[in-house]
């Protein structure tokens, strides 16, 4: 392709309004145009790079026998009202009435629908496992667009549904689209980790997600950092990850006896009503302090403890709870709860309201808690003694400073791109939607189900955040637009453009996706756009062509250079690409279980 | 791929509601499911065939210099406004309102955004021309979607823009488009027709439709039948094809002289207010009526005026009165207008309605209309005489009894599959969103636009219909989800298993796809599902194999059969698909200006 027939808008200052790096230099490059919050136009060179990811995806996807299907985005709202998620998908549906006054929605996902086709054309267990997988659009109301390509409204996922006839069915499915996963994002360049999850609203119990370690990530996870190997486990490092949503905190150690018997005693704070100002009005510590914070789960008010430094974790919060619905209390009905306003809850004397108690906070000795009283809080509070423990529990979010849940080593706060998350559902869908199988002792049971996600657009987006430097993006050859860049620098010279063009049908003639920049610029300009573009090799056709024939393979991510006659050029070129092709170094990659 | 770990639920009996014979059979063969009214999941034969047709369509809009795009689907409705077309979709488009409370809508079609991109990004005539084009599912909320996978409100289009200087630019480009638009056509194995048609909405003065003849096409369009040369034009046949929407109707021949002169005269039709009813109660002919329809063209009503066996062809109406809008006037309005309730509207003594007289109602000797008068009717009309002509023109739909436009010959009605549209679209959007250029001259010029749009679903469902018979569609090779299914007849022959399972390999290390019916069924059944999903070619491994080690080669198109040895089965099945693969016999194709 010669640049001057291609569409490739490089521009030459950052565009404000761009904060990340992938936003930032995407657009820079001529890869993509904003249209609108959260919705961006794929030009020919962002084109490219996402049609190389899809076509990792389906090969990796048809290597484990996944089949792929095509699913509507257009879907009769009753759909997602049998499994409740009508309401669980809330506002980021985006729904309509057709001209017939019907409900319809976009799906954000497809259990059901894959789920209903199954179910009506699957009779037997021998016609199981199936995995079914598309590779298709998705369409999200976001609260929050942002980061130009990273979370959009519209975006390309590839999903997968399998079914089996048992658990150990599920574990087999799970774990060949783990593998499929992990050699897609090797394939794409791509160092990764895969992280324990929290389902959410996808249900079930277990789910993992493949992070992307990047500073403009909106994810953040756990990564214990034990470095040898750990309680025998036999293997290097611990190797434990978990998103923060899902991080498991060891519980705490037995605390030192105190010497002294602390006594309840209700102190005044005017006006103070956080944490942070009720510690300095009293001149403690927050990790003396216990946060009460009342919940409604499924229509019933709960508070929740947690110790003053800490922070309620909702997914584990309503997890234990077993609630299908859980969100803050409204002012009044915290009023109403504790008879005090905002700010003084506490456990002491709470009544009609159940207590869910963090871990750190039942062995706290002597702490402080708002007194269900305006403007008063109680100190020398007891756990046990001031107020029964009843339900104790882990419902913080995990921080720094906790250890390994799983070996007690060190663990550190990493923030990430999630490009992939994988769950095992079991039979949620199934049952929900009556979709059963003959197994071989001649019973009727429920399909057991996983789900598997990956994101095409995040991918890209995650690949340019890893790879990019001041100049632009470094891409990796299985995606970048072209693999190699014939550079004629001097287009006044009759032999110059010749030698690059010969180069280019040399190329291509080897097989490699060539791009020969026909313009007529000079090098600056050239080698300017070259580095922004960032296709991984590049021939340069210069003064060294005219004086001795040779031409001068540069690669850009090490900015080697090496000359080569014109004869050896394709040759010098594989050679180059083949060697930026191996796959980048692996984080700790914990089992995926 | 082997059958048992694939997805093919092919059903035994037709399926209730399924009329048209791609519907059919493809929900027979297992390739599709439906959704909902008009929406359609694609199984893994289906999705296979589908993504056939998405790789050459690829390869031949790659091939003529098309530079491939993503756009957004989803667009805030805002972008459709400047160019009128919120209002030309209505309730086509499917619309909402985001979280925030802004419109948005699903794109149908995407010029303004194409334009919107190219305006920002363009400045030059060097970098002219330009087509971008996107391969991208649209949506469109169609009042009647039917027959299947022919018109659904959700299908996968290939639609492309070219940007050039001027008018010679643009015929450069559709010059192109066409010859891809064939190549597309011919390789996918179709038989079509590229006829002049109507761009409706899409503005701009010429498109042309290409068009696959199928009694379950919802188009009709005439064909000249002239079968030499004629009128010295130098070629065979004369060529001339239209949709009946745009077909031209032939200036009528001089009417003889009638040797009397007739009287205008009122005749009382009490209750018959339509040409059947009047026809036969005065015992005339319809062509003797003239028929009088009131419109409301941009807010003031117009009376049409055919023949009584005639039809207003709406668009030519539209056109003539250069009407931006156009509707059938509603009952208060006809009696305001005419004085008389509808049925009884006539073009004599019709006051501050403005008449559009059709040719054929201009050159009547002795007519009958309505008398503007309730229950009353006038015979003896002459045109000219009783009313003045003002405009005459053609504003009548084509019949199967008129003459050629061009060359006087006979026409045929023809029923079409329309897959594909190009359009000439002008400066319409160009000028409407401030598109411009730096010309050689060094003037600002609006781009010279043109768009092209082929239906990816449409060309699976015209296949189907053009190469369906009783048992099942007979897939040409380009597009057959696998090219050959290998047939274990005797699956408790162990001989016959390893037999099927090395013509599998041998086939499969040939660059083939295959697929392995492995099931333990009875021949009958591998016979009749195998004629059902009509892989083009297929092995059989039966009795035959076991005697003289020779496997069938089977083409399911002509039913032939040949015994070839195993060694040679791959070279027999690629000499099958060849001879397949001959372009099929094309229709007169009019060269397209």
């Amino acid at each position: 392709m010669r640049w001057s027939e291609s569409f490739i808008p490089t521009l030459r200052n950052d565009p404000v309004d761009a904060v990340a790096v992938s936003h930032r230099l995407m657009l820079r490059a001529g890869m993509i145009r904003q249209v609108g919050a959260g919705s961006y136009a794929y030009l020919p060179l962002g084109t490219r790079a996402l049609n190389n990811v899809v076509r990792i995806v389906r090969e990796e996807m048809d290597r484990v026998g996944a089949l792929e299907v095509l699913l509507p985005a257009l879907w009769p709202a009753e759909l997602l009202e049998q499994t409740g998620r009508l309401e669980a998908f809330g506002q980021d549906l985006i729904s309509f009435l057709d001209r017939h006054g019907r409900p319809h929605v976009l799906a954000p996902t497809h259990e059901e629908l894959a789920t209903r086709i199954v179910r009506d054309d699957v009779r037997s267990y021998r016609q199981l496992p199936l995995i079914l997988y598309q590779i298709q659009t998705k369409f999200r109301d976001e609260p929050r667009p942002r980061s130009g390509v990273l979370r959009t409204r519209e975006f390309i996922m590839k999903d997968a549904y399998s079914f089996s006839a048992d658990e150990a069915g599920l574990e087999e499915c799970y774990g060949r689209m783990c593998g499929a996963y992990r050699r897609i994002l090797e394939r794409c360049g791509l160092t990764f980790l895969a992280v324990e999850a929290e389902p959410g609203a996808m249900g079930g119990e277990v789910s993992h997600e493949f992070m992307v370690p990047a500073d403009a990530g909106e994810d953040a996870f756990v990564q214990c950092t034990a470095p040898g190997d750990v309680a025998g486990a036999g293997r290097a490092g611990c190797g434990y990850a978990a998103n923060v949503e899902r991080a498991a905190v060891p519980p705490p150690p037995e605390p030192a006896p105190l010497g002294y018997e602390p006594h309840l005693r209700e102190v005044h704070t005017p006006g103070q009503t956080t944490i942070e100002h009720v510690s300095r009005f009293l001149n403690v510590r927050p990790e003396q302090m216990i946060k009460t914070i009342v919940y409604v789960a499924d229509g019933k008010p709960v508070a929740a403890l947690v110790r003053g430094d800490h922070d309620v974790n909702e997914a584990k919060l309503r997890r234990h709870l077993g609630a299908a619905s859980l969100a803050l209390a409204p002012p009044a009905a915290i009023e109403r709860a504790t008879g005090a306003p905002v700010g003084f809850s506490g456990p002491v004397g709470l009544k009609g309201v159940e207590r869910i108690v963090d871990r750190a906070v039942a062995c706290l000795q002597d702490g402080i808690a708002g007194a269900n009283k305006a403007d008063a809080h109680v100190t020398g509070v007891v756990p046990g003694r001031d107020f029964p423990l009843g339900r104790v529990a882990d419902i913080r979010y995990v921080t720094s400073d906790d250890k390994c849940c799983r070996c007690g080593g060190r663990m550190r706060l990493v923030k990430g791109i999630e490009v992939g998350h994988v769950f095992k559902l079991g039979t949620r869908y199934s049952e929900a939607l009556g979709a059963a199988f003959l197994d071989s002792d001649g019973r009727r049971k429920p399909f057991v189900m996983g789900c598997y996600g990956i994101g095409i657009n995040r991918i890209l987006a995650a690949l340019a955040e890893s790879v990019a430097d001041a100049n632009g993006i470094a891409w990796p050859p299985a995606v970048a637009p072209y693999e190699v860049l014939v550079m004629p620098l001097d287009m006044s010279q009759q032999a110059v453009v010749a030698g690059a063009q010969s180069a280019h049908d040399a190329l291509q003639e080897a097989g490699l996706e060539v791009l020969l920049d026909d313009r007529d610029e000079r090098p600056g300009v050239k080698f300017h756009d070259a580095e922004l573009i960032g296709l991984p090799v590049r021939v340069v056709v210069g003064k060294g062509y005219l004086r001795s024939g040779n031409l001068e393979v540069q690669v850009r991510r090490s900015g080697s250079r090496t000359e080569v006659p014109a004869a050896r050029v394709a040759e010098a070129v594989r050679e180059a690409l083949a060697a930026l092709s191996v796959h980048p170094p692996v984080a700790v990659l914990p089992p995926v279980r």
